[in-house]
């Protein structure tokens, strides 16, 4: 892992420049391996690749493209910035790993998303990350939840992954080219953080009494965030027409039935009786956030803001 | 970057358990990429191979080699903690990306020098890392030294991976063959770390008035720790004797060149003139720490302690 551009095997980079080709039309990978799109492992996005399309004029994302790259983009950069606190700090010195690295994979995309959203402003990543204010952020409450303890951090992640990897695999195939690459590249990673969630909970709630005791409740602290992923609104139903994105409330039967088989397997659906749990009200999408929005921010952004426009 | 394993493309893994395999007499690898003993890139060495291969009962080390272990490892540990604390918050995201990998090479290298240092008194790296009282902990006092700025992080991790590079070219030469098999694989990476840090001394020394300022303040801050990593002692003679380890003092003068040579081309050696410099008591070898451990350590720990022995 010396370097943060070769650290995912399956993605080595061996071209650049090559995002903006036709994918309209391509279908979705539902196993995250065979994109339709040109990016293929070994062809891989960088943020910084990204920026250089930009600069050559050959990418540029329509209003309400940018705006939904913003979303996603936001979802990842605060979850990252939640999960990282967890390193040398799980139940397992492995789990710190695996932790960090998904952290790492989810400031990975939400970079790429930033920086192409960044493009219809003429605003790069770290403007639109560090000197936005909390009512510009657009990102769902789920993931400003506080971390709580590790079952917590684990709900909130298995909940998390089923929908990105929905949403992605679906993006796979927008219009927007870049949009369907960054997705592309974003997918396989999920799918891993599936993976790793799912066993945790698996895990928990097949572990001790104290450990399924705590699942339990985690669930039932995170579930009342999930309403908000799958709100359809009139920039997605623009979007969709348009076929540059998706309505939310598309991914939710899949989600639904995917989640649904692990909770069952953990023998936990019955207990938690999901539907059952009130939603909370939302507007992450509008920039109405949660207090827990603000400290996030003050923490993330204090040092670049002590210095705007300074090179470091 | 989905799995921890398989995360390095350097060290992809191919097979297990040729760890123990003789190195006496290897010659050290100047370059990081030509390593004397077995363990080559595509060859790699995970905290799992260890513990495997204490199970098996084909490692295990002398009391010296364990408590020398602990050493380094609890060096490591400590900074990917202080690390971890970056994520989503350098002063570009581009940043938090590297500091992330950093913290999580860190912590990989750890989990391994923790878990073959158990072996000697049948504990696992969890158990060394979650269950250990202040004052067992080996670590030097430059690695629980708090972030500070992102300067301070900077000259902390210049001064760390230049020592780092310097123990870890030498140890592939180790007697002991998990210790060279374990210091091969983190040498190509505190190369990268060391890259990365005499970059980011070079940026701020030679960008605003302020960064060179702050980079200054940096390192009057963190010097005084430098003289404790290159104290011999008792254990450090022995293990130096019988061919294990290195005495510490040993590396002082590659070290005092290399560094020499990037603070001289940021035109910061006549300014800082670091002889000048008082330096700190020490003691961390000897379980003797700063106040700032404690704090370290509660936050680390509080999770696996509320349930000892739980399955998570």
């Amino acid at each position: 892992m010396s370097t943060p551009e070769t650290s995912n095997p399956d993605f080595a980079i061996e071209g650049h420049g090559d995002i903006s080709v036709g994918v309209r039309g391509a279908g979705a990978s539902g196993d995250g391996s065979a994109s339709a799109t040109r990016i293929t492992p070994g062809n891989a996005l960088r943020p910084e690749d990204i920026a250089l399309e930009i600069r050559k004029g050959q990418v540029k994302p329509t209003k309400d493209v940018a705006e939904y790259a913003l979303r996603i983009g936001d979802d990842g950069l605060i979850l990252a910035q939640r999960l990282g606190h967890w390193i040398s700090r799980a139940p397992e010195l492995e789990e710190d790993v695996a932790l960090g690295n998904i952290a790492l994979d989810q400031l990975g995309h939400a970079r790429s998303f930033l920086t192409y959203a960044g493009a219809a402003w003429d605003k790069s990543e770290d403007d639109l990350a560090y000197f936005r204010r909390e009512h510009e952020f657009r990102s769902a409450h789920l993931f400003e939840q506080p971390n709580g303890d590790f079952a917590v951090t684990i709900a909130r992640q298995f909940i998390v992954s089923y929908y990105q990897f929905e949403l992605y695999k679906r993006l796979t195939g927008s219009t927007d080219a870049t949009i369907a690459a960054i997705a592309a590249k974003a997918l396989k990673e999920v799918d891993y953080h599936r993976d790793h969630s799912a066993q945790w909970v698996l895990r928990l709630a097949g572990g001790t009494e104290e450990s399924r005791r705590r699942i339990v409740q985690a669930f039932r602290l995170v579930w009342p965030y999930v309403e908000e992923l799958f709100e359809d609104d009139e920039l997605t139903a623009r979007l969709a027409e348009s076929g540059a994105g998706v309505q939310p409330s598309s991914l939710r039967a899949d989600f639904d039935q995917l989640t649904g088989e692990i909770l069952s397997e953990a023998g936990l659906d019955e207990e938690l009786n999901l539907e059952r749990i009130p939603q909370s009200l939302g507007g992450g999408r509008q920039g109405k956030h949660s207090e827990h929005l603000g400290y996030l921010l003050a923490e993330m952004q204090v040092l670049a803001r002590e210095h705007p426009g300074a090179s470091w």
